[in-house]
């Protein structure tokens, strides 16, 4: 990847301890070699990471996807998606919350007006701030109230990833009476706005998803992001394929993760069974077999992630030309790369241990934590309804119908 | 099942509060809504359970398969199968120790002289003993120096379940010179022995199968199981079968347990996505579909641990004059239970997620746990190669061979 | 086994020309052993196997499952599947053919009266008479029109099982006006009754489950099997579980026909592939792996369809006091055998070609022909719905509704 | 594709009717509109389809990727797959003897010298020859004996597909003393070339992959094609990779055939269960998932077969520069989307009867070829050894071996 750079010195004095420093790709290189230096006690701690959180912040990497002009490094998706997938090899929670930068700003994007959309971009990028996510839609107990000038949110809302040490939420609101679904940027430290930090899961444990609650929260009428608002248009329902292809490529990185820490084991640790033919573990049928099953499990999602970041990029070029053929021909490419990373990688996060052996299941290793997030993260909607969304195109020549999750 | 009861009443000061009444069978179910309540802390905590396991001493049940002669409760396999099963539902690791307790009862009978069994069998139903496994014949690195009346046993042992807290082990070593694989029982408590209690694994947390240090351990040659010994014919080559029964009622009481919680779970909690065609979960053409899969999976396990269970008992009643072949049918349907228990269970504990949803993903449920045993206690010994011994009795006519795996 | 035989002798005359003897086991070999000449060249043919079917009639297997008293052979319905399953692994054309016989007799005496089932079941044993099926609920084209002392059949009936060469029918027909479902027992020589002969399909191609014609067909009143008819009470609604369970042996028949041709390839025929770590094609790693794979999903399904049918005897003798929850208990056990033949015997029907090399694509082995038969069959009705209602059990505690197919 | 047109006029007299005209593409749909008109009948009669492989000369794509300097179409190796593929889905026979054609052309670039491969190129793309295949390197029983001025080749050769009515040979042979494999063209007509006709298979049944015998065969020196000769570079080695790739798409195209088959009958025949929550068959939800299931599977696959070809194609380039790890990595590549269509297709084309349902057994439709075909043709060579290889190299970092598999 070559991007222009326009990176902020560290701070010298974080807990961290890197100089961040060359491309956004050396810079993701010394993010990963950090991260992986912890994730293992992360895992047991859970809880928000603050010096890793600051590490992110610091490695000018929050502004990736951000457009040059706006003050970012101005990568495409399918280079987004590379250094999220990169990230969650080694850290799947931070891999979720950097990515959800994105998936806020293009929310910001595809629901704002240019106006809006122009200045946060800037803001994000000269402030480097990081945007938490308050938005889910399934979760309606949060109402809204016309003001003068504005909304008064009041209620719950839960799974709000990456929103503790966040500078600025996504949130949504259910408006009163008219039922209508409203979508704004507030900062997180406004009042009104309570961050539980009740986030205790048996995966994805450092990825602050737990409960918000607003108490008479005032949102302010530019601050709603309406114009044109969520679904809208071909266009503005890309928002859904852009967080499909991100929870794609968390959960290819976390198998992936799972496979080289498996093939590192199985070389250095692992025995040879004493019924084998071969002489090493290295040239036993079996764990050939098994790896190979790995390998090109992992391979295929990889290249039909690649794939579908390719037609992502090409369909958001198009902007509000973009047309629901284009539009369903993504969204059956990131589908199809989701449904394959979800089942490679449960097998490969349960199987790996067959070929690593008993005694890799030590609690020191961890070795289950990429089990328990990929099982956590894939839960995020139901694998069936993708499946059977790829059915309706296969049977009846229609494509998906656009929805926050489709 | 009606088993003669000659039960102790439970030491009334006991911290599990208990008071142990009823059948054999009654008992366990007592013995399991006692281990319930806890099961999940525990999983947490991991280390020695005391109290659970001064009420499994406390429940009479140490001597449920232990012949009636002797004091014990004259259960068949069969039936120290199904309480084994059982008492997996709800806590594994204590299912594992007390299944132990019956592998170490047949190691002494299958191995030993009528004299000892006939010793060491009274002896346990009197004292109420419980037995520790330091066998593992994979780890070779104790040896054994003849001496004046015995041996000295000098050396580690790792993988020793139930160790901790035992009254008596059943230890292994190599003998120096000969390289012969000597077996003998020796008190828990005697100079020389030193359990690590380094047991931190990501499953069956309070198996307490950490390592033992043997420090020139003193066995007298009448504590040595050597008279026929280890896999001296078919009889005494059971005793793997017996193990490997004993994992596969393991497993399938794992992956119940994690089927009837989720079922609970479902049930109570789970929603129905919005794209389906049913007005609520329960008739959800997904969501029951899964089920289905899970339930024929577990089911056909359990027909098979049943049928597999009863060619033991039938093999075991033949006691010396056991042939090679029946033996060999044993060992047949054995395999064949456990790897469908297997596959069946590890299939169930991961996807029982995908019908329960998200939240059930809590840390407060820990319902990975029944995945997490599950895999680790599926690595005892690699499926691959049951499955290749399956396939030289399909291919080739050609029973397994017996040995402290097959 | 061993029945009461009341076997008449062999038309001298027969083409097949074997003079059964013996047992009903070794009459059931005699017949194997015949049926196994002209399997292949017979698969290529089609059309009604003339010599096979008298070879049938004069084993006086017919009347093996009839009760004693009838003057049959007295065989259980665990008997009964045994001879079912043994000759679907050689001929599964004729083994349904075969079995149908017994389900149309178990229609008559769960449909009938006693006076009934008495006249045709001593009728049958007597004239070593061959029931057809013409029932098929599914297909409604054939209506019953009131007249004096009986009804009028007219219209089509597909999916006509074993009709020809039969001597009696089991036919349905919907009732104008009511649209009650009506069965009954007629000659297949009656006028008004044209077979098609029109069964044409890619397997089970000597199963003659073509069309039926009848036109203004006289259905005398006594020969209705409507007190107490079909569904009538949990006994009654037997019926289908008789039926789920002849299927489950014919495809447990077929894929055990295809594992045992296919090891007798392999033995016979087959070379280690270069890469391979064995000498020979006996030792090859994933050879073995591959044919314990198979036998374990078969030995499963063998002892799942086993159970199942114990239960399903235990359910018979209890007659109209059978109640919901036994019935219950038998169509679970049904159903699980049904899922795991289906599954496992597509498996191995469709990778046993894995193990046997290219070679064994020749058309003169046809060994396609037990994917094909199997694939034909296993399509009676949809496996789906079979684990939805599994699901059910699962899920909800409910047990399979009653119906044709469950 | 927009390929350069240098086709000649069809035969005004040929059986087949067509006047082929416009592009490459617009040819290749014309042919396979012909192709489809016969594919059920011809697949009930084997042998050599005359009119059809004269469609195929007058198509004039047996030039397809032939460079243009030397009179072809000049289509990339993608292109060439894209049609090969699209014709698989009608008629896999005629799609293997065809792509059979570029194998050979191929064969000749990467074994002959410049000058036998200008040569041979020009000869075919001006005379519209037509190439079969007479090489298998496994069997083993032809013998090359030197005599003056080339060699005399004497023995058998299995399966050589597409050698009947073919009008030049690539031979092997194994010289005499030396054991080295000889490569050679030959004109079909020369004197000592028999071929047996003697293919009757379960699948694809007109490729003519029988035997031929060669009868003191007279071989010329510059026939050989031994500068470099086969496996002499990493781009010589190339061959097995075209060929691997070869059968992918062709397994591909087998299965989307089915795939597309299976929907319209689904759409046109099909009925809905009675058990389900849907209407229609339409909007069933298992008739979706599985359709979801198998067009994810074939997507899949298409996408990682498009993504070898390019790296093929960009490999091809290198000619003799390619370097090892290049050459590895379109192996890689190849070998998983190999693995992919064989485990995705074989999956679709026996599960689409389940959505399809009984009826579409009939064998008018003979909806069982698609199965026939892709069980036949991916049994070329073992699958598990292409795992195998992924293994090596997630394992151990090792690339495929080059070998005539691999």
């Amino acid at each position: 990847m070559t991007l222009a750079l326009n990176l902020r010195p560290p701070a010298a004095e974080a807990e961290h301890g890197i100089l961040f420093h060359g491309t956004p790709q050396q810079r993701a290189d010394q993010l990963c070699d950090y991260l992986a230096l912890t994730a293992v006690e992360r895992d047991v701690a859970g809880g928000t990471p603050y010096p890793q959180r600051q590490a992110v912040r610091d490695s000018g990497l929050l502004s990736l996807w951000l457009p040059q002009q706006a003050g970012g490094l101005g990568a495409s998706w399918a280079q987004t998606y590379r250094i999220i997938r990169q990230i969650a090899r080694v850290d799947s929670s931070i891999a979720q919350v950097f990515a959800f930068q994105f998936l806020m700003l293009a929310s910001i994007r595809l629901y704002g007006s240019e106006t809006q959309w122009q200045h946060y971009f800037k803001l994000t990028a000269h402030q480097n701030l990081w945007w938490g996510n308050a938005l889910n839609p399934l979760d309606q107990r949060t109402v809204a109230r016309k003001v003068d000038g504005g909304y008064v949110f009041h209620g719950q809302k839960s799974f709000c990833s990456g929103s503790m040490d966040s500078d600025f939420l996504i949130v949504s609101a259910i408006e009163e009476g008219s039922g209508k679904f409203l979508v704004a940027a507030v900062p997180t430290s406004r009042a009104g706005i309570t961050l539980k930090g009740d986030w205790d899961n048996i995966g994805q444990r450092q990825t602050d998803s737990g409960s918000a609650e607003f108490n008479q929260l005032k949102v302010e009428d530019h601050e709603l992001l309406m114009q044109p608002g969520p679904l809208s248009s071909s266009f503005a329902s890309l928002r859904s394929l852009v967080a499909q292809l991100i929870f794609t490529n968390i959960y290819l990185g976390i198998a992936e993760g799972a496979l080289a820490e498996g093939a590192k084991y199985t070389r250095g640790s692992s025995r040879v069974w004493s019924g084998s033919l071969a002489n090493s573990v290295y040239e036993d049928p079996y764990t050939l077999l098994h790896y190979g099953e790995f390998w090109a499990g992992l391979h295929a999602s990889s290249v039909l992630a690649d794939h579908a970041a390719e037609l992502l990029d090409a369909a958001w070029q198009q902007g509000l030309a973009l047309e629901d053929a284009q539009r369903g021909e993504v969204a059956l490419a990131v589908f199809s790369a989701k449904v394959q990373a979800t089942r490679a990688g449960l097998d490969v996060t349960t199987r790996i241990f067959e070929v690593a052996g008993a005694r890799a299941t030590t609690a020191k290793l961890r070795m289950d934590r990429f089990w328990r997030n990929l099982r956590v993260y894939t839960l995020h909607d139901p694998v069936d309804y993708k499946f059977k969304e790829l059915g309706e195109w296969a049977l009846n020549g229609q494509y998906p119908t656009p929805s926050f999750y489709s």
